[in-house]
């Protein structure tokens, strides 16, 4: 076990000390997010930083990078306040991975990437038809964070789009069997396998 | 496929509820975060809500729940600014899941739960001993989320303990042969098993 220090950590060289600090948190839920402009342009993006915020009411947060770096969901959902978020699984991983490429605002990413756009009635934005696992976003907050000049967005869940089969009778979703993915740090996948379900703690 | 709306959500038993928006996030990372009181009584909490949030400079946030649901940890950063996050392992698990219970204030959790405190050199927070995953975090901001009486606490990297064989020659860290754990929902755990890393993508 040896000790890195941040003033090591910061004197490495850009993509190790990036690939370094994006594995560190560990594995992510990684899905990728629907949108669409006001000029009706639809738009996907990669997204590794989804949160669980709470249940009652259903809010879930996630990371938008500098808006120099990633301007196109942001701003769609500033505008239409609707998003969908999809999980990923590993049969359309490299169209998905595809998604994190920087398009021009114009560009239709379904097209460009080999995705199947899914417009649900009286839903804005466009979900992903090769997903199994689903849902409806409407915007509440983007919360600039000054430090990084990232954004913390927050949404409240509308609906899910879901198979019924892989819904356990106490409310539990089996995302294994959905086959639903992470990443780890800037560029890899991993697949997950249940290991336990454990009863509620108590002192 | 079926269609739930938030109505329907909403009209589910709490814990049907709790379990299912839980779980429709995805898989998590999952770490204990060890701090330690004025009156040095350590404290550890699992944490499945860490989010990356750049890596120049290196910050790291997580949702602590309301104040009433889990005191401890968000005034011990409030008041010491220290704070160690802590990757579980397999190994170590029914420990780890115990440090959910919610033990009174003064109850010291490394003792009650079974797991090494390790105190490192100019360190106020523990680190858990049994994790081959840690990292030293300062307190940078703590963020009310207004809608739910949650918080955000943004914290900046300081130092991290791993062992350096798991580092590969581009930064990259391999967490699985580290066997740094995921959760799911509110109770369930799972292992992950690289599928590939890929190349950034260009349009």
């Amino acid at each position: 076990m040896r000790q890195f220090n941040i003033d090591t950590i910061k004197s490495w060289e850009r993509f190790y000390r990036a690939n370094f600090i994006n594995c560190l948190t560990g594995f992510k839920p990684v899905s990728l997010i629907g949108t669409i402009s006001p000029q009706c342009v639809p738009n996907l993006s990669v997204v590794s930083s989804i949160v669980h915020l709470g249940a009652d009411p259903a809010l879930i947060g996630y990371i938008n990078r500098p808006i120099a770096a990633a301007p196109d969901t942001i701003q769609n959902i500033e505008q239409t306040k609707s998003y969908t978020i999809n999980h990923i699984a590993a049969h359309f991983l490299p169209q998905a991975h595809q998604c994190s490429a920087k398009y021009a605002p114009e560009i239709n990413e379904f097209e460009a990437v080999g995705l199947t756009p899914l417009y649900e009635s009286d839903i804005l934005a466009p979900f992903v038809k090769e997903s199994v696992v689903r849902y409806q976003m409407e915007l509440v907050e983007i919360c600039p964070i000054q430090y990084n000049q990232t954004f913390f967005v927050i949404g409240a869940l509308q609906s899910v789009f879901i198979d019924e089969s892989i819904i356990g009778a106490d409310g539990f979703i089996n995302l294994e069997a959905a086959g639903s993915i992470l990443s780890l740090g800037l560029d890899g996948y991993a697949a997950a396998k249940m290991i336990t379900r454990l009863p509620y703690a108590k002192p």
